[in-house]
């Protein structure tokens, strides 16, 4: 059966994020002072083809951990849906 | 009252996405080929400051529009948590 598996990848919390200040600053810029603390990290989404939701998850899991999620940087967390 | 907004940005999907491709294509030469379709966009969390859940919707709406989106070749969808 086909699953699709949707991914978040984000830096970690304890790390700085670079791409996510330079967003937040140019956002006060715009004039929405209201936001803060942005931070981005990837999006992924994937067709899994498994026996199982168990099995799907763990296809995606795999993938991350070889390719997708650098682990020295960044977490990641699978929905199978 | 803080609110949090989890955005997901995504490549129309009309359009070709070159670096869902290439991770595609990678998995598939890691021996991962139950995986297809990949997608790669962006995930993005950011807290905002609003009265309600429906006006931190809306701030969040303001910055996609202005900034984290763009509504030529990518899609985004807004979760306030």
């Amino acid at each position: 059966m086909m699953y699709t598996a949707h991914i978040n990848v984000m830096p970690l919390s304890e790390l700085l994020d670079p791409q996510g200040k330079a967003v937040n600053s140019s956002l006060h810029n715009l004039g929405l002072a209201a936001i803060q603390n942005v931070r981005i990290g990837k999006h992924i989404t994937l067709s899994v083809e498994a026996e199982s939701q168990d099995e799907a998850h763990a296809i995606a899991e795999s993938a991350c951990q070889k390719i997708l999620c650098n682990a020295v940087m960044e977490t990641y967390d699978i929905v199978i849906g």
